[in-house]
């Protein structure tokens, strides 16, 4: 037997059992599981509870604080930012959101500053949370610097993604969420493993040259996608997330982790919008604009950013998720020789 | 002589004075000429004086109301809605700007929307104009439904350009504006003119076949730049830009447009954020991790996406332009035959 069948009740109890043995308190515990949860349901095993092993990792070598308790303040009226305190992202988010919905909703727009906290997940549970108060949201954070500008070779962005939500009434978001590099830092990381070359425009050797050996990419610098457009929207999401809000660069959280290679800390922005703001009565009209513009897309055969993932989550919330054996061996095994 | 030398003022009063001839009230012929005479400063000559063209065909053609006057409403705390009611948009944010720095700076975020304007610039002149009071700004803008979404050749999105300043103490902004399409259209448009295939990477033929046709691809559909992650791009332009706002997809906008060819009609959608918000005592430090950022980038010989803008101008200022000849003498004979 290859694999271990669980329903997704199952795989929180037990992603939230083995966060607090491994240190996290209950709150932390739990709002990182829902995440673990949300990507295992969702098809996406590198977000998965594969990370749980990261998550230990992190609490193990002191690179996140497990009981950090979040602290919120309110730096303007349409500005919300808590503060994390080192501890993992997911609870200080969690603790922002309410404050993040009731502020777009009376001033028309808001944002939220997440610092000084632990990312190691995706951004689109973040803004589908935002889309679930019937709220527009995009959300950007920086990582550790491993990619390169357009024009040079030397690493200075993280892999630095922008997610993106629209709500649609009575059906799942449209969301998209994407790294600014060319590829996803793991999926080099597969390559050297499996030791296979990479394709040249992937990354660059620490000595600047174009290479296709994984891990030279991993020792020099990975690129961006799209060219210069992609530098250029990586380096806007070095802004946004880092010194806008009072943290740190890729740059600056790399050196910070002082050779650890810890998950990086840093700071995450998320902006919410109120349809109703703009809209106010027309709202229902424009909504349907926007339903036509999807129609447009998923009816020429392409499709919508997440399409894939919501049809992995269908079959999940039904028939529950399988873990590899091993994977589930390595996650009961947590703990059991502490 | 093949081109005529001009200072900038010299090129500012001659646009100003077309633009009123062709009809338009002199408060949209001072904004719209500002727009056009930055253009041609920052050596961008497809975006600088050759547009008085564009706009002269604009009016002529019935497509903008020479004479509209902006309305301005606050639909929420946050947010400043201008209606152009179909006009140029250039005078619609220029009275929608003042209003939108004094929420930014109030409520920390505010979102300013341009709609029922006609469209013809690019962005840069108007985040740069935010950063110039010390704010963060994004902008994004539809236009007519020319770009196929990845994984279909039918047009669904504009060329969808994203804006993005930041303000740079005592230094021109960090600003870039590129289209989400992979070129721009007019790049395109040059290929046909001077009968050149274009790389089979840009679009497709009204068959959905690619082609290295340039009209074909004119009578087709363009493509994203950077595939999916551009196309996701381009979608959420078409949202903010549109629907959120109340205004329309560029699907909308093209059939509104009926076939005259005119500038796209639509909307904009500008969010300024004010660094004071959330840095407040700490922004000195904060900004200097940024210009740590831009060293870095600069450092390694790669260019910050501004810098040739920015170097033509500073030639401009002091050496004045350089108009093409016969681009001079079809400006002069505005209105000279009316």
């Amino acid at each position: 037997m290859n694999s271990v069948s669980m329903t997704l009740d199952e795989l929180r109890t037990l992603a939230r059992a083995k966060l607090r043995l491994v240190g996290l308190a209950p709150d932390h515990a739990d709002a990182v599981a829902e995440t673990m949860v949300a990507g295992e349901r969702d098809g996406c095993a590198s977000h998965g509870i594969y990370r749980l092993l990261v998550a230990a990792n992190s609490v193990a070598k002191g690179v996140a604080v497990p009981d950090a308790v979040p602290d919120i303040t309110e730096p303007a009226p349409a500005l919300v930012k808590v503060d994390g305190r080192g501890g993992f992202a997911q609870l200080p988010f969690e603790r922002g959101l309410p404050l993040l919905v009731e502020k777009a909703r009376r001033h028309g727009i808001a944002a939220l500053a997440v610092t000084n906290s632990v990312h190691f997940a995706a951004l689109w549970p973040e803004v589908e949370a935002v889309t679930a108060h019937g709220l527009v949201a995009l959300a950007f954070t920086p990582s550790h610097a491993w990619v390169a500008p357009a024009g040079g070779t030397k690493p200075v962005f993280g892999t630095n993604p922008i997610a993106f939500g629209w709500p649609r009434p009575g059906r799942d978001p449209f969301v998209f969420d994407f790294a600014t590099s060319a590829v996803a830092r793991g999926e080099i990381e597969l390559h050297r493993r499996a030791g296979k070359p990479v394709p040249e425009d992937w990354g660059y050797d620490a000595a600047g040259n174009p290479t296709t050996d994984a891990a030279s990419v991993l020792d020099g610098a990975m690129r961006t996608f799209g060219g210069h457009k992609g530098s250029a929207l990586a380096a806007m999401v070095e802004l946004l997330a880092g010194p806008l809000i009072g943290d740190m660069t890729s740059a600056e959280s790399l050196a910070a982790d002082g050779g650890r290679m810890g998950s990086p800390i840093g700071g995450e922005l998320v902006i919410a919008l109120d349809p109703a703001g703009f809209l106010g009565a027309g709202l229902a009209g424009r909504f349907a604009a926007a339903e036509a513009m999807f129609d447009s897309i998923e009816g020429q055969g392409a499709r919508l950013p997440s399409a894939r993932r919501y049809a992995a989550r269908a079959t999940s919330l039904r028939d529950g998720v399988r873990i590899p054996a091993q994977l589930h061996a390595d996650i009961l095994a947590i703990g059991s020789n502490g």
